[in-house]
């Protein structure tokens, strides 16, 4: 193997792949990238975890093709230490890999190239396109209800599946749900419901920072495949069953609370400030048009701040999670958030309205 | 107490004091901070870890002068959250301070004023000013060879002392030592030596960046007071001996090596990239204006960067710890530094000049 290549480019490429490689592994080859110089002018980098794999191409000078494996991290932070503007020169012989740039020169260990796992991808039936834009807008108005709790694997990713004519995603951890619906893109008839895992979400939205256009999206039952540009995105889908979520969206709220969700969220914020760590439980009493957010702290003493709103049902006294509801009012985007409210103790809806793709559900904590 | 006060002064001045409060506290008072509205027209705040205090008075409209006492942090959150341009009124009653602004309202637990211990500061006998970029200076040129180490307390802080008629700040851990030395000011005769800790380096430098002018030095064997504007930070020292540091500094180190420290250091950040974590040595290789830096690995393999240089002397091998070096480094502000060195287990001077007020020596490393 025999290459050059311009450091800017092989940074943002390393830096896609290196993300993927977790810091402590017991299976020593996970921790290295594959550098693969090919004769059509290009090198691949390859990282992987065994669950999720990133592949990346950037144009370079080969003049000898060949691949290798070498330290992710080890090779990011020296490619991100080389000069600016200095070209890179790889090569491999002898069980190193030789970095060569003005006058540093490193021999990295390697470990072989055949040793290096990849994905099996098997056959992907469904395909289809979606815009990054709209990709985007999935995982932000969903990821932050992806549920942490190992025991619940299977609520340890986003929902994504085809109902009703429409794509849905949805995220919940038994504690707050937030669904986005989006326009069926041709070719997701038939499509298997799949989990997508959390750290696919999160580098996945990572990738999608850099790329305008549309995303190829193609999986099996158990495999999905992301394209965006020079990079595929391959992961390994959580086997699972995700509850049907429908059942929690309350359809007969009758209550309706509009208000800004700026003011809303600043408000619930300022509360928050004196509730206990463990609960960060805040008080929400309504009256015609008006809100009273409150907080009570055994410690600390009591908050309390009003808000104007269009409210015109009966009084009502709820309690949320101070740290759930602002994650929600975080994604609301107009300058209205709708609430809908049963009583004290039932789930609550909150959309920007009627027309908006995506909706929270929040359970409320007894106050 | 009754008082209204802009949220800016309130906010900047809350976050100088409630720095010095540590996040743990047994003794519960030393979480809060005093904040006392005075006839003056003006609000004095105050936080204490017993060590260290910080006083900073704030003007303020005051209609009834008093003083309690509230959790630094969760004060300092509030206000933080709080409109921007917001006027914050201050009342205390019954056992609660109460905050209100717009229309949020906090009634916060107090404790006692009576009860708020304040650093009884004695006699300061010694008084002299200095120039605030002065102190900067040697903070910042003396503060990262301060030892962490509890066993060698008497090392943790910096070591300011009056010798050959200049006022001189030295910091060390063993492993290294910088020294600057400044002219002596007027006040500063038969002043004693003291250790100034750690912490309160770091708060003084934090209250340095918004300083101009002059800043009030005052001390006495076991305290030492900075006013600086509206705000007094007051200190126990170190009781302990600073090792006579004089005896480290190499009068005699023969082979003169020059060189740019922004390449000398960026190319031993390259080379240590693959260094273990432990160690973290580097080798240095001098020929006649040539420098070789280069890093072995068990692990990762081998760096090796070459770098041009200014030396006339017999050739030599030294390893030093990088991030020791660079740190060093990082404080030289001209275009070259003077590496002055023996053989390979000679401490080590490093400086900008002969003319220049720091110095710093450091031990090398067998490599």
């Amino acid at each position: 193997m025999k290459a050059t290549i311009e450091r800017a480019t092989l940074l943002k490429s390393l830096g896609h792949v290196q993300s993927v490689v977790e810091r402590r592994n017991t299976i020593p080859i996970l921790s290295n990238v594959l550098v693969e110089a090919r004769e059509d002018g290009s090198i691949r980098l390859m990282a992987t975890d065994l669950d999720l794999q990133v592949d990346e191409s950037v144009p370079a000078q080969v003049s000898q093709a060949g691949a290798t494996t070498v330290s992710a991290h080890t090779f990011f932070d020296i490619v991100r230490k080389l000069p600016e503007g200095s070209q890179v020169e790889l090569s491999a012989a002898e069980g190193k890999m030789q970095v060569v740039a003005g006058r540093a020169r490193f021999n990295l260990s390697t470990l072989p190239r055949d040793d290096f796992p990849v994905i099996a991808e098997g056959e992907l039936p469904t395909r289809f396109e979606l815009p990054a834009q709209t990709l985007r807008q999935i995982i932000d108005k969903t990821r932050f209800a992806i549920s942490s709790e190992e025991t619940r694997y299977y609520l340890m990713g986003i929902f994504l599946h085809v109902a009703d004519e429409k794509l849905k995603a949805a995220a919940t951890d038994g504690h707050r749900l937030a669904r986005v619906t989006v326009d069926k893109p041709e070719g997701a008839d038939g499509m298997p419901d799949v989990i997508v895992p959390k750290k696919c979400v999160g580098e996945l939205r990572k990738l999608l920072d850099e790329v305008e256009g549309t995303v190829e999206v193609s999986l099996s039952p158990t495999k999905i495949r992301f394209g965006l540009g020079n990079a595929v995105l391959t992961s390994k889908l959580i086997d699972g069953t995700f509850p049907d979520y429908n059942r929690v969206i309350p359809t007969a709220n009758d209550k309706l609370l509009k208000l800004d969700p700026k003011s809303f969220m600043a408000g619930v914020d300022r509360v928050s400030t004196i509730a206990s760590e463990k609960t960060r439980a805040v008080k929400i009493a309504l009256d015609r048009d008006k809100v009273t957010l409150s907080v009570t702290s055994p410690e600390n003493g009591l908050a309390v701040e009003e808000l104007a709103a269009d409210y015109g049902s009966d009084g009502l006294e709820i309690g949320f999670n101070a740290r759930y509801l602002m994650d929600i009012l975080h994604e609301i985007e107009g300058d209205t958030v709708e609430v809908h409210l049963a009583d004290a103790a039932a789930p609550t809806l909150l959309r920007e309205n009627d027309k908006s793709s995506a909706l929270y559900v929040l359970m409320p904590m007894r106050v």
